[in-house]
């Protein structure tokens, strides 16, 4: 199985789960907002459709899930009364891999349909939630069905290992790195790259299938302001990750092999790499591309109940663990993750002592040409 | 929380899961296999659709489910091989309530779309399957977005306990039983069939809104095909059950209070209540009604690998305790249902030594008007 089939937020409302560990994502949800209204308020003018396709692209579960939804509704709703007509019916699917936590996703619709009367009244129209299992990078749903599509945090990751990088090959990238960096030979840099312009580009031909002329995405991902992917904004976070793992094969807790024969489904572009792909592919037009950056931990303003006494280091780690511990733990085994991500937290916590290093994140507003 | 929110089948794969316990059910499908190829049949040579909705209510997890749309696939991509026609664009919804597993649903899915990729070639057409949760005694799909409905061993399944027997008022069905039998007054068995009217006829309107003019249903469900609702073929399932919760609130294991305050939200109707509801709601036309009948085991020629050495009660407790053990537990708390589930065997065995009492099942096939 692929590497990148194995991710999946982690499960629940535990300690450890993507639920309690998302305030990251959450802080760019809300900076992405006034982008996705423009976009959604650009579109409803042009033309107010009676039926209206939306998808959310790498849902996951958890709170983030239906928040977007809730505000892409908001947006509509409110343009809808303002304009003083009838809101379209609302066809909404949420969309993740396979393994997604659908279940927890499903679960809490009944109580946000029930939200959703008390607040918007009898008059809002019928909104139908459901969910899209597969890759994105695909075709996920009916010619010419969708209007708005969104994507949050999910982009910058790859659908595979890029090819011929995986399993023994991947010890080319270096020995005890598990990410592209300053290091890395020019061929595994290259084989990243054409990886990233690949899985782009089928999504954005497969997205050119789905969406109506006229309708457009909004997509935020982790980018990189630098050209160079080598750059420390873009995969500083791995190398550390990639420390505390070697540190382990120091202690002979890990096998040198497991940190040499794995490397991540990831790839930070640039916004000239974007316009590159979007040009090519030919049927979007790049409306909007802005670029902010993130605290590692989300900010301090980020009220966080039960991570509130944890260093920021270990808030960081906690973050980044409940993404992608489903890939390491199937490579690594299970036992060792607490360790790692002590480790790891340690580590986080020593740089961002020394440097304040923040995630790029890049968020687009593509229209479908008419 | 209504009883009828908690009713999912057993999950996982364990030795009282829904996935190993549905042979009943997978019997009926094979048995409606000839009802559903035909109505599809006729749908197409109508009027070949470029995209089709294809809706299943009802479809639980396990095996059962994707065998439904296997087969509902198989049938359309036969017709239009012999047609010479493209296969149209398949838009599958599957929807069951919001605590069904649909994560072992979508789990199963990657396996199933290579299936069809090998089986079919690359000439079959696009294939998008979502899961849908929600109540099908309300609107579920966007306006004229249907094709065609299935669904089995669902309807039987009432929205709620019918409106004013919920608890206390339940003792009214008659001290120690769980349903009603010829013991119960009029007033009980009247607000059971309003219930199913109300029900039904919802039902019928909310689909009459999905379905596109000439689209079709095909649904099965357990029903009889006498007019009394108390005829044993009906309810005597309900009747063992409450004599093996009686034996226990004999022996003080159960409070009898437990077993007064439970009514089972269910109801299988007979053919003339059908025909009443399908006429004044005024959509649909009835094309097709067949009763047949299946053995409460569903018959010695399934074969069972893990229920062969047991006896006919305990596969049948096995089949119900799969379905209805969510809701029981509910009721009676986890810790009872073995012990109850073995008397229930018991019971079943001495009544089918007796009589070879078998469910009647309904299957209609109603076309929406044009």
């Amino acid at each position: 199985m692929e590497v990148v089939e194995l991710l999946h937020m982690n499960k629940g409302a535990g300690e450890t789960s993507y639920a309690k560990n998302s305030k990251v994502q959450s802080k760019i949800i809300s900076i992405t907002k006034t982008v996705i209204e423009e976009a959604i308020i650009e579109l409803l003018c042009k033309n107010l459709p009676e039926s209206m396709g939306i998808a959310d692209l790498g849902c996951s579960s958890g709170p983030n899930t239906l928040t977007v939804i809730s505000e892409i509704i908001d947006i509509i709703y409110s343009k809808c009364s303002n304009l003083g007509c009838p809101t379209p019916e609302l066809r909404i699917c949420l969309n993740d891999l396979y393994s997604n936590d659908f279940n927890d996703v499903f679960g809490s619709l009944p109580a946000f349909y029930n939200k959703l009367k008390e607040e918007k009244g009898t008059d809002f129209g019928q909104c139908f939630i459901t969910g899209g299992p597969g890759s994105f990078y695909g075709r996920l749903f009916p010619r010419k069905s969708m209007h708005f599509v969104h994507s949050s945090s999910s982009l910058h990751w790859l659908s595979q290992v890029p090819a011929g990088l995986d399993s023994k090959a991947s010890t080319a990238i270096n020995k005890g790195r598990i990410y592209i960096s300053k290091t890395s030979p020019q061929s595994v840099l290259d084989s990243y790259m054409l990886q990233f312009q690949k899985d782009f580009s089928l999504f954005l031909k497969s997205r050119s299938d789905e969406i109506v002329p006229g309708g457009c995405m909004v997509l935020s991902f982790t980018g990189r302001k630098s050209m160079d992917p080598t750059a420390i904004e873009s995969c500083h976070q791995w190398e550390l990750l990639a420390q505390a793992l070697m540190n382990m094969v120091s202690e002979g807790l890990v096998p040198e092999e497991k940190v040499d024969t794995f490397s991540a489904p990831y790839y930070g572009p640039c916004a000239e790499e974007l316009e590159l792909e979007v040009q090519k592919e030919g049927s979007f037009i790049m409306d909007r591309l802005e670029a902010f950056e993130i605290d590692w931990d989300g900010g301090v303003d980020m009220p966080n109940t039960i991570n509130g006494t944890l260093s920021s280091g270990q808030r960081v780690a906690k973050t980044i663990r409940a993404v992608i511990e489903s890939m390491l733990e199937s490579h690594f085994g299970r036992d060792i993750m607490d360790d790692l991500f002590q480790r790891h937290a340690d580590l986080v916590d020593k740089h961002l002592a020394k440097t304040r290093t923040k995630y790029t994140n890049l968020v687009i507003h593509l229209v479908r040409k008419g």
